[in-house]
């Protein structure tokens, strides 16, 4: 396994390993790493040759108050659960490298950013959007892996990549969770044993919306006011959104006609926690 | 000569000449071409294994009241010129497949769009941003050869390229003239014999400053005064705006140190028309 720091080293390995057709498989993660970005790495494993994964906690995305400096780090730790996942590259570039002096470029997936995590972290997505068209042009991916835990952070990459006419493909991966339903997070870490448990009650809220969508609940002020009481039944869960939206332009659904994502963002204590799933029958 | 209309056809050539090795030069139009135009793909041939010319009137950098319908076109005679210059291939795309149902992503250079004719044509940078970010991305070049008429586009281009590491040089190439110091471009087609005439007078504005800056007038204002009075001088010529600016940020100037940008546009009849030169030693 190579440890790359080097944004033109990491370029012309790519650009190498393209001309000898090799299929290079991408997972852009900011680190602190768990079960759940393990398994988008054994998902770019089985449709690639070579697997490149990026450490890099992207200031760009964080807001002003939002929790970067103590965003969670280990890089001895993700390197060695990377070595046994047989990663061939890591990338972990420095933040003065990825944003030199002067940088002032910014894209944009208009629309698809105003709703859910975007309404309220604003400018996240711009962020995100610039970090990882930078990744993509360093590390030439032909697949790029992608949790559905951040479910619009998907649609907005795969948005982006469409519209830009980037050459890859985006790959959704299923949200992993704990036994418990609990969706794994490098910020579950900041969580108490009791803020542990309170959390669980999102996870609760998706499994009765689930049910109630398949008894033929379709109303979406129905659904959003139940799982607005289970989420306000458990003290110290203060939430950020509750959403029942379009699968694709993530628009708010006043009617559902098939299917809708069921989407929610909470402050577990001081800890903003995203869930969500698609209900359908 | 090959004719490319497909976008996907285009991607897969590119990634295919990359693989084996071969180095591409890539020329963005938007047809009509003239001796400008075939002095960047000369300097593109120079550079490079295969020459990429496209051809495509872009029509998100065009405002709602500018000549987008008008804008000339002719893709035979293109084609000839480009077969005469050894072109290898024509990108020639159609507007419906650049930019397909729910297009929503936007390239912003912030900061220098600002200026100059980001400032008189609102929004025209991000549609220019845009479209180029498309086409490094279908037609993968390693140079890209832009004219230095446009000078603002050039240095938006070059900002974006490197803030967003896209693998290409963005080579720059003089402005070519007539004998009469007329800037070629495809809106002179729009000029009537005795509009051309009175264009000449950007071109004698620019021989003057260029006098005065070696003479050693080193104040804006002074320079820029010299400049509207010349052009004034000439009836039916209105200035959009005169601009004594900073080389690499654009930002307008009130001291000068070594060098300058003057750049100009202006309406001679109905037709905006564009220049710049730097002022040095």
């Amino acid at each position: 396994m190579k440890i790359i720091n080097s944004i033109y080293e990491m370029q012309k390995q790519a650009e190498a390993l393209r001309a000898s057709k090799k299929i290079i498989g991408f997972v852009p993660t900011m680190g602190y790493l768990h079960e759940g970005h393990l398994s988008l790495v054994r998902k770019a494993r089985e449709l690639s040759d070579i697997v490149v994964v990026s450490i890099f906690v992207n200031p760009t995305q964080f807001g002003p108050n939002e929790d970067l400096d103590r965003y969670p780090r280990d890089f001895e730790r993700d390197r060695k659960l990377l070595e046994q996942e047989n990663t061939d590259i890591i990338f972990y570039p420095e933040a003065k490298d990825m944003y030199p002096e002067g940088f002032c470029t910014y894209v944009q997936v208009r629309g698809m950013e105003d709703f859910l995590c975007g309404k309220s972290r604003k400018g996240h997505f711009i962020g995100v959007a610039m970090v990882v068209i930078k990744l993509f042009n360093i590390v030439k991916p032909h697949y790029a892996v992608f949790g559905l835990k951040d479910y619009q952070q998907f649609k907005i990459i795969e948005r982006m990549v469409k519209d830009l006419n980037m050459d890859l493909e985006v790959i959704p991966y299923p949200t992993v969770r704990e036994k418990d339903g609990l969706a794994l997070s490098s910020r579950n870490t900041y969580l108490s044993e009791e803020e542990r448990k309170k959390a669980l009650i999102i996870y609760e809220s998706i499994k009765t919306l689930k049910e109630m969508f398949k008894k033929g609940i379709r109303d979406p002020n129905a659904l959003k006011q139940r799982a607005k009481e289970m989420l306000e039944s458990e003290g110290g869960v203060i939430i950020d959104y509750i959403s029942i939206c379009d699968t694709e332009t993530l628009e708010e659904l006043t009617i559902i006609k098939d299917k809708a994502l069921y989407a929610i963002a909470c402050f577990v204590g001081k800890t903003r926690l995203i869930d969500n799933s698609i209900l359908e029958v």
